[in-house]
């Protein structure tokens, strides 16, 4: 029987857990976390056969050790069980930045056993082993980046693993992969936290706040999420953020110029377009990412293609028509400095 | 008995009709939609008493018009009731942008009238009449804008309205409610938009579009609203939304600075501090929202003051030797030109 040792019990370690028992498949799983009580609760939900106080008992034996700590914590995973891991041994990660971790596989761990980073894409926003689940994972893509010198029954094994737990292999390079993430979810992170910064820096911010109401809340969820970990991301993903926020602030002041220009009917319409192009390139990606295909599929979401049409056909045809009279009036009104026609009686 | 004419049988009209019909008092309740098939459907699902598919006759007799419909056909619809609605009738909207829309009514509307705005917090990713619902409006701020000579039985008879639907009145000015908005509403969508515009127009979205998971879908949402909306709203809060525009580009310049420093430990240091309180910002809000309280209230969550204390408290004082090791691994591989030790055998 192999012997899979988990190490970090919060909600991916616990939901492979959990999903690896529910496979069926005769596996002995063990699960260490620094924290006594996730431990403990691990066990009682049946995400590990044991948990172990101990980090030489824990990976004793094991076949395969999956690390399913924070980032940064990782590193120190990887050189506290550099001496314990047995001959032969596969180690493999969660972790969402791939560079620096395979670089820390590569300094401290030796030949004798392969490393095989993962990162499984699925998440929530709430964490910790309470709220773990057999099919978080159910579905997911699970990018996997193969140390240097890993050997091929090592990839393999993680493959069966990743099967094993519901979600879906995809190689990818780990420079490819952080600059990915990077963009999607990294990315994401720093302007939901720029956003509420801005907001909550505003000496309106007491009167502000009472109308935020869905949209920010949407719009700031990860900056919710747990800071520690946004810190970490930012300090092992660095480059790629740097590249990816000089991107979106260049894209920002793009539409700072195209909501400028809807004072005349053209760039209401550039803008409308843009947004147009916008709604239509996540309707295609959700339509994608919630039925599980592999491919963006041109097909699936009726739309037609951008450019001049965009306003005609997403927009309804009643764009021109629905902007020349309001920018006419606008217009207007700034010559005019506001004066009103008399009212009606 | 009273006679309500709601006009826009969508998501808010409709949700507005069912939760006054829900709330027992004698009222008459008409409504219009310029679409047939959601008029059947309001009176089906008892959002309204009657549909009707005639301007004239839905505004006739009625105490009060609500409309309803998007920002930029209020203007329309203003103008096209201007020379029917009755003496003493209390005209009301529910768009998202406010001085616009109060221009419009003092351009079109008679005297014998009064308008006063007014913005619902409250919506739903999706739209329609389908998805009206008698709660939607329970307990959420409802802004109240009384236009220029709104008499002040008008705007009592809005606020009852108001409260009927379970919402709080919430008096504001248009400019400040504009610029609020812009804010927290408005800017969100621009962010989200280009979010998407970014990511989507990079030569690697085939492959990165792969990896986005729910990190990406939270903090894309808004860009899968309607674009028609979204240009509405821009073209009539320019002026807010390019003002809060260059505040979060500032912003996000400022964290771009801040990724950059944590190269060394005074500079991860500052980054967990702004990640730390940006997410205490956005917990302290999402208490009072969730809660319904009136007030941020700064005792409602258990938070440090911000500063040099952050990094201990709301990081768990494990921050400066989590990062120190780290920082000079990276310090030192790039000073080195990324040697590695020897593997252990």
């Amino acid at each position: 029987m192999d012997k899979i040792a988990i190490i970090g019990l919060g909600l991916i370690g616990g939901s492979i857990g959990l999903a690896l028992k529910a496979s069926g498949v005769d596996l002995e799983v063990v699960g260490f976390d620094v924290e006594v009580s996730a431990g403990k609760r691990a066990a009682k939900r049946g995400a590990v056969d044991r948990a172990i106080w101990g980090l030489p008992e824990t990976v004793e034996g094991a076949n395969m050790v999956i690390i399913a700590t924070p980032v940064m914590e990782v590193r120190e995973v990887i050189e506290a069980i550099s001496d314990l891991v047995p001959s032969g041994c596969v180690i493999t990660d969660t972790g969402s930045t791939k560079e620096s971790i395979l670089a820390w596989a590569e300094e401290y761990l030796p030949t004798k056993v392969s490393f095989v980073g993962g990162h499984p894409m699925a998440g929530k926003e709430v964490s910790g082993i309470n709220n773990a689940d057999a099919n978080l994972l159910h579905r997911a893509r699970y990018a996997i980046i193969p140390g240097k010198g890993a050997r091929p029954d090592a990839i393999d094994a993680v493959v069966r693993m990743v099967e094993l737990v519901g979600a879906k292999p995809f190689f990818v390079d780990a420079q490819e992969h952080d600059s990915y993430v990077a963009a999607v979810s990294h990315l994401p992170i720093v302007l939901s936290s720029a956003l509420v910064t801005s907001a909550a820096s505003s000496l309106s911010w007491r009167e502000m706040s009472k109308l935020a109401a869905t949209g920010f809340q949407d719009a700031t969820r990860l900056a919710s999420g747990d800071p520690v970990m946004s810190l970490d991301i930012c300090v092992t993903n660095r480059e790629p953020i740097l590249h990816w926020l000089d991107e979106v602030i260049r894209e920002l002041q793009n539409y700072r110029g195209m909501v400028e220009a809807t004072k005349d009917q053209a760039g209401a319409e550039k803008l409308g377009e843009a947004f147009a192009s916008s709604w239509a390139a996540r309707e295609k990606w959700l339509s994608m990412y919630e039925s599980g295909r592999d491919e963006l599929d041109e097909s699936s979401v009726k739309l037609p293609s951008v450019g001049d049409q965009v306003a005609d056909l997403i927009l309804g045809g009643r764009m021109r028509e629905r902007y020349q009279r309001v920018l006419a009036l606008q217009a207007q009104r700034l010559a005019d400095r506001l004066p009103k026609r008399p009212r009606a009686p």
